[in-house]
């Protein structure tokens, strides 16, 4: 359930919000409606409280401070990337985990960036007003996007945080978030895969489960143990069934807004297409996986990732088999349009939407394998395709570049660019391959696309070439690219650089066209339709999920299927039930071991109906003190149509109960330094004078 | 109502807390009694939100966030000691006020330090290990103050926060405080005197008021304004009457927990002297600003300071009058007593503390004058003996030197030692006589001391040799003091640092007495009566105020005296209906000005039932959303006896309230830049890029 930043936005919008829905932004939070539905009073300095405790992990995750000093906690699997570029073939932390007793043993993440939001403050009539009369859909789009970069700018340089400018609603709304940036991240513990994974792949989406998806950083600053100031007290006992409980993380993507049009491009377009290339490459890294047990350790958090994807995306498509949805979606927008045609104005938004759908379903495969999806390719590729647009973008004024090259995102892109993470030759051969074979199949060996890049050759023996002959896995060769202008660029010798070059013209083409013919028009229309919407609703909408922070309430509930009562809790009886002699239900040795010490009445994981979805991995779930009382990991099968409407009947969240958390932690890993600071708020720095 | 650092301890102890009694610490907030009380509960979440958006200012009041962007609300009192030193004779910010359009114009203070509380953690258990068996109570003493400094520094290390060990209940109690410290604190804001302080010393203490006693100042750190995360949004209307309002502040000192003895101390010796030294100061201060306005600017702050004092000091002693108190305090003391009785525990600590008050009452005098009053000689005379302290005490181990120079507090003193502010020789010369007179006067002409310091001068003839010759108005000579060794010090040809040394040994003598046969005794025979109230009465106690952050709560409530109802609220109408020809009732041209546009019936000032003392000068009053709706600047008449005992009936905190704060920075002072800053919550960057 990590964020899936490929996947493009998708449809739904219910008006009357009679649920537990919505991920609310700060600036406009439920409070009427949890009043309402579970008479409790959301404060402004709850809330303050509440966005000051939590975070977003740039690997597309969120997580939460859980002490004073700087202890984070987050799902297993959003550390898994920082783990693995931590192992080695003699010290596999992702599978055996990672215990450090005291900070000097605690281990840096290469390129793990973590933010904290400070503030919210509205900027639409800044944005707004760069557009002037006259101007075309793409004219206008670059116009808005160039006042987003020098207000992001202005702000950055002032405060010296992360400044973006949120685009809500598609449009309808424009918001400068400020975010505390924090890059000394560092390890405290991680379970075993195993147990964080228990169960696998076939249980992913799945509830009941019996996951331990659970890993504790650390923030640094300075070299210091970041001091939070606000963090989530950390409940022992955990929640109880029928329990108000909040969720504050970053959902991803959701479409929930999108016109029966658009709903259809993803549905009919989108997601097929990204499902097959996912399905390529999750074949071709299980052939790898299998040679042997190091292979099987570099690919891992690809095939996960693969997996998920997969599987996400396939109950994304199957919640768009339902017909009542189609029908529902389809009455609604009926009612804007109708609202719409009384206001006599002229130029009819679903209209633009439409014509933009033609050219999206006509580019969407180039635009997706050549802008969206080129981190595929592997680690290196991605470096050289990083670098060229580094050096190409920030070449222009900030104003004109590509967003993710704004001057106030420079500093995380640099991060990236130049962490220093491990290079296996053979692995990066085999995701160059993958990527060229991908774009070969998919968009045909007669595409001049795929004529110009494979340049006659094979993709494994281009593949070969590429990652054999090119430096870019130095990182000093890396900062020595970084510096050079457009021109010194180009006459680079390096091959994968040479490569990302001829690629990122193709891409800048297909990516001129989206924004011109799709994006700008889509931004224009759907900004007619949220003003609309904020006229007949008021502040009973909320913005599609944008990867910023979001709060939303629930309870702790179980839920009815055809084969039951399914109830909100499981227990650690039930992983030891459970478990069985082979992967994945094979428990890790230090489980079999503490069998007689746990307590086997320990709620395990939860399920609760807060609306959540890809990007929330990591979220705290927080009780109405304030407190921890579950960590958020997955959502079960029926919460894949969250993403298109959200549905309280059967869809859950599913989260690791902090009482679990504490039993683990007391009677399998023994991590008593953790457990104090998790139960008490703060690390000991002093040693106990106590005789 | 600054706070009076000079103030010894006082007493008294409800233990049934029926009211809006307590200045709680935020670990052990008065959750129940809230909920019980008004039904509002009162979440860690919300807790947490209020010590991260309030301050402690180190002049001895507080202060809140009031944006995103470091903006700090307090009164015109605290700002006062800054303003004063900002100005000159050409600019009198004090009178005339002051105000930064942008934030190029803010003017920093010289050595003003804003705290922000981030955590609390109990470390009694550590301060306590320190005491070995067969110590002395002075041995003690030591080695709980060298164990907090411990302590201290392991927290400041490692956090590189402000690490302070309260001692709270007189020693039953140690708490590790940690702050975040602000030292580059500029002023935004301030009204001019005659409107801050509107009806002079006369109308001190008193409601009905019609006071704008606030100022605006921003934090910055690293040249940019402090990103606060946490603030308090700003109520432009303000509370309703009945309305639950919370008070976060510092309170200086209360003596709500002494025995009847300690009560004694206080009411009988510690008091009349303590006023006896203010009423020769206050003269002698007249006596100079009589002069020119020149000098009445120079010494208006001391002459504000010293009558607030007289008048403060002089309503503590009524309220002592009380037959009432004492037969309550007896009582309950006679109770505690039996319990005690009870446990067949060998040391009584009453009678241990009944023996020190001996000791305290002999020694007072001197105690008070050497080793607490001596700043009050003039700026000059207080760096002197600053630095002759800090050179002795900075050449010790950390652990053995008297507290105020432990590691974890250098910082704050060096600040304040090597602060430029203006200094003007005839005002120096003028407090160094006033000193010199006083111990004269007070201690006799032929004590030792007195005879020493005087070396056979007049006061008069030694103050002018003293400050003639003096170069410590000279940051750099200081700064070149402060790394001498105590032997280079020693051979100093400076005669006030020769003044500081000879002064500094007959302090230590007795401040040696006083924390050998005082506080050692008194600290242990506090700690086992706070023990017992612990088991007897739990959570329902709270400790005595200690200038550490704590929490009140009350109502917006009016009162009964013998005159009829005081309504809670003055309205700006009253402003001008009470306005005059002279000071202190003359108001300033703007406001006569602005008189036509002016809303006459906005709030101005109001009272509540908060509980609080000299040190909450600037807190906010926050209502139940976390919002400012009021800024606490002083208590009724009524209200000095709650030093002694909290009394809801007709004590009162007095407000300025946010609504008349509005309506002045609107109508009088159009200050639009802060304006938009308070009612938006973020300082606007970028210019409006609207046509």
């Amino acid at each position: 359930m990590k964020r899936f930043l490929m996947v493009t936005c998708v449809v739904f919008m219910s008006t009357t919000l009679l649920a537990d829905e919505g991920m609310w932004t700060f600036d406009a939070a439920p409070k009427q409606q949890v009043q309402k539905r579970y008479h409790y009073h959301l404060t402004d300095g709850f809330l303050d409280f509440l966005h000051m405790a939590t975070l977003r992990m740039n690997v597309g995750g969120s997580g939460s401070f859980v002490s004073q000093d700087g202890l984070i906690m987050t799902n297993h699997h959003i550390a898994h990337d920082c783990l693995a570029k931590l192992s080695t073939k003699a010290h596999d932390y992702v599978s055996e985990g990672f215990y450090a007793p005291a900070m000097k043993d605690e281990r840096k993440c290469p390129d793990l960036e973590v933010n904290r939001l400070m503030s919210i403050q509205d900027v639409t009539r800044d944005v707004l007003a760069a557009v002037k009369k006259g101007m075309s859909d793409a004219q206008a789009l670059q116009a808005k996007k160039a006042a987003m970069s020098r207000l992001e700018k202005a702000c950055a340089d002032a405060t010296g945080l992360r400044c973006d400018v949120v685009t809500l609603y598609h449009g309808g709304k424009y918001e400068l978030y400020r975010y505390k940036r924090y890059t000394d991240i560092r390890v405290v513990f991680a379970p075993g895969f195993p147990i964080a994974f228990f169960g696998g792949n076939k249980e992913n989406f799945t509830f009941p489960r019996y996951d331990l998806d659970v890993a504790f950083l650390r923030a640094y600053e300075n070299g210091k143990p970041v001091q939070t100031g606000s963090f989530l007290r950390f409940s022992p006992a955990g929640p109880k069934a029928g329990d108000l409980v909040f969720v504050v993380g970053n959902p991803g993507r959701t479409g929930r807004l999108l016109t029966v049009d658009q709903l259809t491009t993803v549905g009919k377009y989108s997601y097929p297409f990204i499902l097959k290339v996912f399905q390529i490459k999750d074949k071709i890294l299980n052939l790898y996986a299998a040679k042997g047990k190091e292979e099987a350790r570099r690919s891992q958090e690809a095939r996960f990732y693969a997996e998920n994807a997969i599987k996400a995306i396939t109950g994304f498509v199957a919640s768009l088999n339902h017909k009542w949805l189609w029908q529902k979606k389809r009455r609604k927008e009926k009612a804007l349009r109708e609202a719409f045609a009384k206001m006599g104005k002229a130029r009819d938004p679903w209209k633009v939407i439409t014509k933009a759908q033609a050219v999206m379903r006509r580019i969407y495969r180039q635009y997706y394998l050549l802008e969206r999806g080129y981190e595929y390719f592997g680690h290196l590729h991605g470096l050289a395709r990083g670098i060229v647009r580094y050096v190409t973008e920030t070449a222009k004024p900030n104003a004109k570049r590509l967003r993710r090259y704004r001057d106030s995102n420079l500093g995380s892109v640099r991060m990236q660019l130049t962490a220093k993470i491990p290079v296996y030759k053979d692995y990066e051969e085999l995701g160059m391959r993958t990527g060229l074979e991908t774009i070969r199949g998919l968009l045909g060996k007669h595409n001049a696309v795929v004529k110009t890049l494979l340049d006659g050759k094979t993709p494994d023996i281009l593949a070969h070439e590429l990652v054999a002959k090119t430096r870019i896995g130095d990182v000093d060769f890396r900062r020595k690219l970084m510096q050079m202008t457009p021109q010194q660029l180009r006459s680079c010798k390096d091959p994968l650089v040479h490569f990302a070059l001829l690629e990122d013209r193709f891409a800048r083409k297909v990516l001129k066209e989206y924004q011109d013919k799709v994006e700008g028009p889509e931004r224009d229309g759907m900004r007619t339709i949220a003003r609309l919407r904020f006229k007949l609703y008021g502040n009973k909408i909320y913005p599609d999920a944008t990867f910023t922070p979001r709060l939303s309430f629930g309870v702790v509930k179980g839920y009815k299927t055809t084969h039951g009562f399914v109830k909100p809790f499981t227990r650690i009886a039930g992983l030891y039930k459970k478990a069985g002699k082979a992967y994945p239900y094979k428990l890790p040795q230090k489980w079999l071991k503490a069998k007689g010490s746990i307590d086997m009445n320990t709620p395990m994981n939860f399920c609760s109906t807060n609306d959540i979805i890809g990007g929330n991995s990591g979220s705290p779930v927080i009780d109405t003190e304030g407190r921890a009382v579950g960590l958020i990991f997955d959502g079960n099968i029926e919460s894949l149509g969250n993403r298109f409407v959200y549905s309280e009947k059967t869809a859950r969240a599913v989260s690791v109960d902090t009482a679990a958390i504490i039993e683990a932690l007391k009677k399998v890993y023994h991590a008593q330094a953790l457990l104090q600071e998790l139960l008490n708020g703060y690390h000991r720095y002093q040693p106990t004078q106590r005789p």
